[in-house]
């Protein structure tokens, strides 16, 4: 099935970023991605940056221009959904090549461009948290020959962005399908004396034959002792009867990430890691019970939370009990106990339910969404304590 | 076979490190890496990030420190090359979990630690076109309490990086064997009506299954009108009989880059394509006989430009003749006509022939080694013009 998001619907994206920076007096809104967190960009302009960078500078009134670096043109062209590009040295590769003879524009030159020939005086930012200093020494030059001001609104993307249109739901729903497909052979092929990367091969394998567009995230498979890691890599180490093993299988498809969290084992479960199994595994199920439109996001972390602290595991836990998924297999919003927002219809999350110790750990992880009567799981295999 | 550097080359790196700053007069260096861009901090820690980003502070005298977000502790020190691992907030998610409760140290508690106690005067940064404003404005404000001074110093890591070590060349000859296993399969088994997505699986099947950690860089299947991008992502379009298709496949071993390219198609390749193949092929084996240890890489870069535009090509050149390959698929140095270095042996390139018209584009790509007499090449397979 080959979903993806209608032109309409990136369309009514820059249209609705339009009405907050006016509400907002601000002239034009300009956003950063790059080849690991191309989120922003990719919600804009459905472009997917490798190797270069990318941003999009929408005015408050006229035609958004996606900004890339100065070997992507043909690329950005055949697939951008916004029709006006520049190309921008401050967008190339990391290894800074200059390209000599090759004129480009300044960042001055495409904001003015963008703003219909004024000045820009007051100019919003997002995608702060990964902005590199050239994009953003080149920016603030720009505005400073205007004697022009930054203003962070990292804000007006992150609230879009929370809560997912129909379209958006159906590619999310088509990559998880296709995790259950890739965690499904993972669990039927993997064998002791494989290494974590092998293993990590068959989910690739399975991800690319079924639709997927790239992993949904750096995928673990992590043993032993490493199955600790709250975030990890797979290595060449062997998986061994009796370990632990963590896997997170995720599939990515129109840019919408997946993953599906897994703990299990070759052979029978020691017993206290089985304990630690039900405890996470009873924390996530508390987790969607708790969760539904209207309810506090901080409440549902500090309810999960005293969950886990009642069965003698609060040491066991590193985070909230949810973070929210999209273009990223981790996005705004968090759930934390200081979160200060409540859950809305169509926000997503993925429901995380790790529980370490130093010697291993355990996750139980799914994707669900926000509706007015509880949460709607996205496709997803058995969840129990599995014995391979 | 199971490639790695030594513990003592990294120590070996850090202490070269610590002569330059001495000579700089500098009290540190801090250097920044992400999940895409890893490179500077693998070659320093062999830490490699997902999700959150990473840092390494070196002082001129004394233990370098890995710095991690708040949720890698475990994942680092399975891994971490370096022994002191510090965590701070501003290498967490881009989507910026608060972690109530928990207590990180600041920058300028890190940097005070890895230097003595003492206040930092003067502070190298390095991996300046990557670095985010959160960690800069962190850094800034560390070094603003003090009086003291940033400078940049990209250079120590790029000068010392360009140079590879035996260690260093046979992770890179591991990964380029791994390629040419994961490129034959590929032509083997593609086929029209095959998306390109679907032969991208072909290859990342084999990359994990020979002993690879990752894909070397984006992999690209680019069919048809797509073979134009010097840079792009494969599509869920189908390949059909007839088109020119780009494959650049490369497989990461140890946190070294490789990366095989060849121009193909299924069927005859019409003839104004095999005039396009045929001058990309010259032109790569032109590039190796000008390279030797000694050479200017302008002159190099002058004479490959020469020779294609006496061919009446020079309007389907985008960029210089080679780049540098090592942690990074793409990394300094660059070889363009206005470069300021001559060529030194155990200096890595990838020799990337691509021509490229608005319809379609050809890419012959193979790594090489400088050695005193010319170029040793990387594993790699037949080169010709190749029609499936």
């Amino acid at each position: 099935m080959n979903v993806r998001i209608p032109d309409a619907e990136f369309e009514q994206r820059v249209a609705t970023i339009q009405e907050e920076l006016a509400r907002r007096d601000l002239d034009a809104l300009i956003v950063f991605a790059n080849e690991g967190e191309p989120h922003n960009v990719r919600y804009l302009a459905d472009y997917w940056p490798a190797f270069e960078s990318a941003g999009v500078v929408i005015p408050a009134e006229g035609e958004a221009i996606l900004l890339i670096g100065p070997e992507s043109l043909t690329y950005a062209r055949s697939r951008s959904r916004l029709h006006k590009i520049r190309q921008l040295l401050a967008y190339r590769e990391s290894a800074e090549p200059e390209y000599p003879g090759v004129q480009l524009p300044s960042f001055a030159d495409v904001l003015e461009e963008a703003c219909g020939g004024r000045a820009v005086r007051r100019l919003g930012t997002a995608g702060t948290a990964i902005t590199p200093i050239p994009v953003y020494e080149g920016v603030r030059a720009a505005m400073d020959g205007w004697g022009g001001e930054l203003v962070r609104a990292d804000d007006i993307l992150t609230s879009m962005r929370q809560i997912k249109s129909e379209n958006e739901l159906a590619c999310m729903r088509e990559a998880f399908r296709i995790s259950t497909i890739a965690l499904q052979a993972v669990l039927d092929e993997m064998r002791p004396e494989m290494t974590e990367l092998q293993v990590c091969g068959i989910a690739q394998r399975e991800v690319y034959a079924h639709g997927g567009e790239y992993e949904g995230h750096p995928l673990y498979v992590l043993g032993g002792r490493h199955s600790s890691h709250a975030i990890g890599r797979p290595t060449h180490e062997l998986l061994e009867r009796g370990q632990v093993i963590q896997l997170d299988i995720g599939a990515r498809v129109a840019g919408y990430s997946s993953s599906i969290g897994r703990a299990v084992s070759f052979g029978p479960v020691p017993e206290p890691v089985r304990a630690l199994m039900q405890v996470a595994l009873d924390a996530e199920k508390k987790t969607m019970e708790l969760m539904c439109a209207g309810v506090s996001a901080a409440r549902v972390a500090r309810q999960v939370q005293t969950y886990v602290q009642d069965r003698g595991l609060g040491h066991a836990l590193l985070y909230g009990p949810c973070h929210g998924i999209g273009l990223m297999e981790c996005e705004n919003p968090w759930m934390e106990t200081n979160s200060q927002y409540d859950l809305v219809e169509n926000m997503t999350f993925q429901v995380d339910s790790f529980l370490h110790t130093d010697e291993y750990g355990v996750r139980f992880e799914d994707g669900v969404r926000v509706t007015a009567d509880g949460v709607v799981e996205f496709p997803t295999i058995e969840r129990e304590i599995t014995a391979l």
